[in-house]
């Protein structure tokens, strides 16, 4: 690609991504949906203007990570724990619903192979924890008690839906599972998730000293930044998602990270104020591309929309994917409203559910049609969910906020 | 290339420039050097772990285009046009004795063809902006008039490099040049010049008013990115270097940009400082790519380093290279030491005689020995005149100095 072709692809996802979600707040719709629909506008689904090439995508993934460590930084690593027994439950019955209700409605409503089915039950697992995090920050209840539960279950989401893409992919090549592999990356993931905040924190105390001595500005930003690309890469080395390091270095160095030994190191909020006012704009820069390479991916062209088999498959799997993660929200002990919003905010399968679909395409598991009617799925919920819960909250917003929580959603965070 | 390995070479690229710019600093070197020198470190030319592939390309170009941006937004637009015959004759000099000599040079000592000998005084007419500005901003001299003039002969040297670069394609391909081509890219490169800062100061009150409407952070990046991006991309169009957009956007944000007509946009401080703080980090992250990106570029391991004709032919190169930006920087009034300064500014060729080398390569023109002398003179100019500048500026100063100018350098702007 030229450098100028480079620069005014880039310049159109920026600009177009921010008109139409500045379009969408005036309209009372979640921002996050003008970056998809600029992507949607963009790619090959309408205009073809952009196609989701390498360097986009590596953008992208870097507008992921970061987005991840803004939450980090944002999150009360405290609140996080309290959660994390609800955050499981919701996690487990999410990703093991959809898996086996996927599974059967292929298998035997559908009449598919197993092998096509168990791909289909893998597809429907996904959570986008980008574009649920996101919205519900467009709704600023990320602080909420069901946004940290929310928050708690993407991650551990995430981290079983790649274990389960790695099961998936070892069985469709080597037809056989070792479950010594499984447990090694697991326990792997375990002790990544233990330690990377400990060892990000650590860290983060270094570059504080150094910022002292260092003979050129921009020393914040570039360490930082390392930081969470070292992570983000440790993640993956391990077995993890990479967002999952951007995440635990957000933590690390959020303020309200505490250290088992060593009480000292957290009450540096003068510097984390300044971490968070000089990543912000980078942030800001990179998030967008990432939500608008969502709505790129998804090649609605393709799509035989005439076909009614597309839409009785298509329109049968967005109900059981709607349905599953409500059922696993529903698990939980709490009031009927909440769960309803976890459910609404689980749903969306975005960049998470197209990777799945995109290695059952690959490995020429799914067909045109079996991959087609995923990509509607996968557009459905991603598209609706986030209307759903803004619409949600602006019913039920009485009965949900906490003691001093306000029902008008302030302007959004990220 | 994977996720991961991007992230882990961006990680190296950041990580090592800082340390080896931070190690420079300690032993009173131009931290520039350090960035360069962690591109041969890291490249081809030395440990072989990162190819300067597409993608990290692209991020430089952005790093240079966003460089020029804060180059412009810290020009004093009058200063400059005050310097500009300075400017003009020195880049003419420095333009025409390189290519004349180096010509004369190849044609008639080393017996070369005239093509060849042509595109070797091509290559020697560059000059790296990047570097000239940066090692300027690192010894804090680049609102002095020495800095203005350097600044403004390295932006004309810019635009008549790539005019010739034109000139030399067309020749080497259609064995002719027209005349009505080049002018028509001098009249567009001209009106480029004059409007696009006006354009660009219309379009950032536009983001002014707007900014106050906007109900989502991050409007400020955003809008700032996609301007320098537009006008990178609207430079390559009317076929002037991309980098040129940048500084023209940066002149136009400029604190003491003023428009001919309507005094009452030019006062706007507050807002100036906001793009200037916000947009800080982003270049931060961005400008080291590009210069280890010169170092990585530079493919030092090709070379036959035993071969005594290679050194003949550089040094010569090297010392024509050397005294015919000098010569050009003689032609001006001015005291001899500041001559002197000039002079040394414009002798890195850096990307911009890499470009022209790597030309003259793909099209068969340069065989390897002619192309790693040119390798080798870049390399030279763009490593020694960093602390060759350094060293003359810390004997010199007291001569050099403004009034209330200072004679240690402060820490590096950028």
């Amino acid at each position: 690609m030229d450098t100028h072709t480079f620069f005014f692809h880039l310049l159109l996802i920026l600009i177009i991504s921010r008109l139409l979600a500045e379009l969408a707040a005036r309209f009372h719709m979640p921002t996050v949906i003008g970056e998809l629909a600029a992507g949607v506008l963009l790619g090959p689904s309408l205009l073809g203007w952009i196609e989701p090439t390498k360097t986009i995508q590596l953008l992208a993934e870097v507008g992921i990570i970061l987005l991840l460590f803004k939450v980090g930084i944002e999150t009360d690593i405290r609140r996080l724990i309290n959660a994390g027994r609800q955050s499981l439950i919701v996690a487990l019955g999410g990703f093991l619903m959809p898996l086996v209700s996927g599974f059967a409605l292929g298998y035997w409503v559908f009449g598919l192979s197993g092998l096509v089915s168990l791909f289909i039950g893998g597809t429907l697992t996904a959570t986008s924890i980008g574009i649920t995090i996101r919205v519900l920050s467009d709704l600023n209840r990320q602080h909420e008690k069901e946004g940290e539960i929310v928050l708690g279950a993407a991650v551990i989401d995430d981290v079983m839906g790649v274990v389960l893409l790695a099961i998936l992919y070892e069985f469709s090549v080597s037809g056989g599972v070792s479950v010594m592999n499984i447990s090694k990356v697991m326990t792997f993931i375990l002790l990544f998730f233990i330690l990377a905040p400990v060892a990000a924190k650590l860290i983060s105390v270094l570059i504080r000293r150094f910022d002292d001595y260092s003979s050129a500005p921009g020393l914040i930003p570039i360490m930082i930044i390392s930081l969470v690309l070292f992570f983000a890469w440790l993640a993956h080395v391990v077995g993890a998602p990479e967002l999952l390091g951007g995440f635990a270095a957000g933590l690390a160095l959020s303020r309200r990270f505490f250290l088992p030994f060593g009480v000292a190191l957290h009450s540096d909020r003068k510097f984390a104020g300044r971490i968070e006012v000089q990543m912000n704009p980078i942030v800001y820069i990179f998030s967008p591309i990432f939500f608008v390479t969502v709505g790129l991916s998804l090649s609605l062209r393709e799509i035989d929309w005439s076909s009614p088999f597309i839409w009785t498959f298509a329109l049968s799997f967005f109900f059981v994917a709607v349905l599953a993660k409500f059922a696993g929200a529903m698990l939980i002990q709490a009031h009927f409203l909440q769960r309803v919003a976890i459910g609404l905010a689980m749903v969306p399968r975005g960049e998470v559910g197209l990777i799945f679909a995109e290695l059952g395409r690959s490995t020429g598991i799914f067909n045109v049609e079996v991959y087609a009617g995923m990509v509607i799925v996968i557009t459905l919920t991603t598209l609706l969910s986030p209307f759903a819960l803004k619409w949600f909250y602006a019913h039920h917003c009485e009965h949900l906020k906490n003691p001093g929580g306000d029902c008008e959603p302030n302007s959004p965070v990220i």
